[in-house]
């Protein structure tokens, strides 16, 4: 009962209208809320000189923006390049994965910047930004990078753009219920932005099931040279996880600690997501797949704890593990959900941003649980958790119980949320590519000529006409 | 009558003696005037202690090594990566975008060391270098990056080393005028670097005209991999341009506000580039040479205002007009520019660069005529425009009056300077290759031999020998 | 009598529990002994607050973090991203190229975490962390990276662990006879991370002679996008060296000097590499080995000397002569050690770090020698050496003997070392590949199927099958 108007009839693929409609209409409402409600946060703002008399600051490097711009634009790197290229491995769906990321992201940013801004920045009408707000739209448009992964290769541009509109909202409602209601810490987003996200995603692309999809299994595969592309990715991603899970950690001890913790969760992923990858292979031969995914494990599992007092060792130990379940996902569990659960997971983030994402919410709650004064100090203690106006009275296990329930209620809105856009997304009207069509930029995109035809006919020479 | 030697009649196209001789005797001429004339500022000189107690400061965190060393370095890899490549789309001539950038930006930044030095910073006969130094000198051989766009794959190295020599000269001249002289702001160089460089470059592109130029139509376009080469370069630019409108702005509040305002016109502008890339299809398909291209325009046109209280809505509105300016002009201009005015623009740099820094000197003159105390503050009005001294008395009006003269003068030393440069680099003895080897790393660069043959074989099956 | 099991007798590559045993036992080796030993310092304990106090400091921005994060980061991409690509040349070789240098890279930071740890940051029975023990870990693991390029391809993953375990320990020792016995400066590592980690690679590789390896001769060049791939490399390690040799200077002018003196060596390095590289050549044309290693020669050359006060004119010499040398050493020294010294280098790695970095050594001895309290003020003096407490009475003259006997040093244990670590992994235990195997992936890696076989069929049609 699937879909069967896949079968044999071409969809209109055409985004010559519907495109540039979806943007351009989008990008009006972006300017007109912008110009209601967005002005520049104090930082930002050529009345800062009056600003720095007031909050006696007698330099300007205490502008926060010196705190925090370096780390912005690594996560930037992270959102575009890192994201954008870890999904080029496809042999004929780099355009896609590098120019949609760009897209759906570019837009994110915008709208993210308007959500957000308005849960968390919102005085006398207002939205007043800065270097803070503008990692925070990175962050959230993550989780949009995030859910793309599943469906890559399946979804037009104007479902990517669709779901982005949803996926923030959601998001930054998400996000407010923990920060703000829940009081919880996730500074790296283990819950927030990889356990939402990749949930989402999962859902998504359950509702979006396409039981033909081995028409294009042929397309699902990589060449040399993009496996090498989507390793650009994979180290970028990899290389500035510390600057994301540090990003928005208190001035100070905070963000170097969440630093040092990453980067040592990060170490030891690599080296258990290898051992596994080699393995679990009939012949012990290493994996492209796992090394470009599963050794990024260690960053999401972190996500929350790294800004604790998680310890060198303590991200070891966690940075191992999440390699470890990393590459046994893309092992088994991938398969599977597909055979069973009909969850196509292109670029399986159940792996990557789900099942760790999940481990760092656990890791986040216990690390908090276990929190005490003689560990952080006393001052430390009450600024490690913002034990502070309302939250005087909170002790750490009861911390550690309310972290434990922002994993749920995220898993609840990424159910709940992807089912529903998912729905959305179903609809005949957005054109997206028949199953013999997945994955491939020619639906899309203006391939270059010869190059494709080249590729045709050596890698496709039996290519079956639909039926 | 133009240029007829081109036809039949082989070039002598060996760089072996030539090359070498100009890239020697060049250095050894910087390595005399470094050492007659380029010293440490206070900042970077072992006397820094004693500096420090002078200037009143108390920590080493106030030299201005970490207001600006970061996005230093970001600026130096949009030079090298990202103009590097952003041109490699070329099928056959991403060694001659990537190395011949190499080259003629780092001979550029010394040149540009010396050159911006004498104007900017000469003290008791000694041009006195720190940060801001090296970032200016990696701006002004940004501009010749970008009029090397215009020329890409026509000109021997010896060529464009001839031209970064006039040009950094020039640039430095025209930067003196309108900083010193004109008084005027151009912290992200809409004027001094893209309307300057751009409109140089098509002014050199049409003096070096080639009639037969379609004789390597073939080797004109992109191939699969080429376009995905090209997007790290796109996205380096992009990610990192708000640090390039900031890299020097003043402390503070000024550096900023010049990354959010940046940072939101970029994003406005991918989603009307996308939009006009699509609608301008008859297929409705999105082409590559948008998305690496006119998507940067946003960041060329707020180069002026960025540091100004464009507003994040303002920078928008930039941003949208400037992507859909550049896009219609890659479809329509770039055309239309060849055949009707004979400049051939291998990168459509009229589109990326020169129109959206036309863009950018505009909107920077009426932000400048629109500021006010009331939004500025006394004393950030003050400080922004630096209305001090001589300039106590500038009005805004007056200010966007002088920045629009700025415009004037940028083009006039373009095109004067272009023209004369242009002259120059048609000599016969610069080893230039024929028309029909053009866009072709073959010519000067050792090419792997059997991928070579093979790419040859493949799409060139009958190429035609030299009449 | 050298290996001739190598001739025709199959070797067992296979990894299957070889690895994930070496993999696995080491990490929780890291994970017992961070365990014990690794707390976070002060700077990045939940204590920082009270540790202000103390230290009279009045701002989080005081925090070392904030004066050496950005360089860290940079640091961090040149390992990763710089080393991996550069190695990526090689047509059949670049998941190696890329995964083993991120495997190794991993693991290494972690045991010199450990190793330099107890020597440099030993406190009261802990090793207390900071971003600046980051750097340090990623310098040392640089080391290793060199190493590798010279056994690039020949060697299997467990052989790079095995090195990449007694090499961290012996740079820690040479590192600390340096720096702490002989007193001597090396922020950039000309002696303890280039000279040492070449000739300990050289050594290894002279041990490790195949004679068979013209076996593999076919795969030991480039293909077109290979050499992109590898600028990649080039230009992130030519791009942030200047934060290599300047990341752990003392803070202010000395970080802010070496970035420039290191910015103006790398710059000249790219003009004569040029020149050179065109001269050697009999048709004159560029060697992209030449441009993708040679021009960074400059950046090694100035490692001892750069945060001293070598002036811009200095470092300009400097990278002149040492990329004259590097390319020299490419034509003319590469096929005399291999033919007659049987020292098979993959990379190159005498051409662009041995030498290089001897010359930094000489360099920075001189510069040492010649320093002056005229040129440096009597604090700077002192400070840019260190000639406190137990060398309060050193003089420039004594301090460049020191320099000059640490560069004996680090030759001394690189022999003694590299023939030690090169006898064991002759052992044939590792699986390692048969010569005819050398340089490529199918080795070691899934690697995807059908280009695979069309790059076989296409470039090794007549392969011959092993005797």
């Amino acid at each position: 009962m699937e879909r069967p108007r896949h079968q044999g009839m071409p969809k209109n693929t055409s985004m010559r209208w519907r495109l540039p409609l979806v943007c351009l209409l989008w990008e009006v409402a972006m300017i007109v809320l912008f110009g209601v409600f967005v002005r520049f946060g104090a930082e930002a703002d050529a009345h800062w000189e009056e600003e720095k008399r007031e909050m006696n600051l007698t330099s300007d490097i205490e502008n926060d923006f010196y705190f925090r711009y370096p780390s912005f634009q690594d996560v930037h790197v992270m959102i575009f390049v890192g994201f954008g290229f870890l999904m080029t491995f496809l042999k004929r769906y780099g355009f896609g994965a590098v120019g949609f990321n760009f897209l759906l992201a570019a837009f994110g940013i915008q709208w993210a910047l308007l959500m957000q801004g308005w849960f968390h920045s919102f005085k006398d009408g207002k939205i007043l930004i800065g270097v803070e707000n503008l990692i925070n739209a990175d962050f959230c448009v993550g989780s949009v990078c995030i859910a793309f992964g599943a469906i890559l290769g399946k979804t037009s541009p104007i479902q990517l753009l669709v779901m982005t509109l949803f996926q923030v909202t959601l998001f930054s409602v998400n996000e407010y219920i923990l920060l703000n209601l829940l009081h919880v810490k996730d500074a790296g987003g283990s819950m927030t932005i990889h356990t939402f996200g990749a949930y989402f995603g999962l859902t998504v692309t359950r509702i979006l099931y396409r039981p033909n999809l081995e028409q294009s299994k042929d397309k699902q595969g990589s060449v040399y040279h993009s496996d090498l592309f989507a390793m650009i990715g994979t180290l970028y991603l990899w290389m500035y996880w510390p600057s994301f899970n540090s990003a928005i950690s208190d001035h100070g001890d905070a963000q170097h600690r969440s630093a040092i913790n990453t980067y040592c969760s990060l170490a030891a992923c690599v080296l258990t997501t290898m051992a596994f990858s080699s393995m679990l292979q009939k012949k012990g031969k290493l994996d492209m797949v796992h090394i470009q995914n599963a050794t990024l494990a260690g960053g999401v599992a972190v996500g929350t704890s790294a800004e604790m007092m998680l310890t060198p060792y303590g991200s070891l130990i966690v940075g191992s593990i999440s390699g470890i379940v990393s590459t046994v996902g893309y092992v088994y569990f991938t398969p599977f959900l597909e055979s069973r659960l009909h969850i196509q997971d292109t670029c399986g983030i159940h792996n990557l941003h789900a099942m760790p994402g999940l481990i760092g919410g656990i890791v986040g709650a216990i690390t908090a649980a276990a929190a005490t004064e003689d560990v952080y100090g006393k001052e430390g203690f009450i600024k490690a958790f913002d034990f502070t106006g309302a939250y005087q009275t909170r002790t750490p296990s009861i911390q550690g119980g309310f972290q434990a329930a922002g994993i749920v209620v995220s898993l609840l809105m990424a159910f709940a949320g992807g089912a529903i856009v998912g729905g959305i997304l179903k609809l005949p009207i957005w054109g997206d590519a028949a199953a013999e069509n997945c994955f491939e930029d020619g639906v899309y995109w203006e391939v270059p000529e010869d190059e494709e035809s080249d590729v045709y006919h050596m890698h496709n020479p039996d290519k079956p006409a639909s039926p």
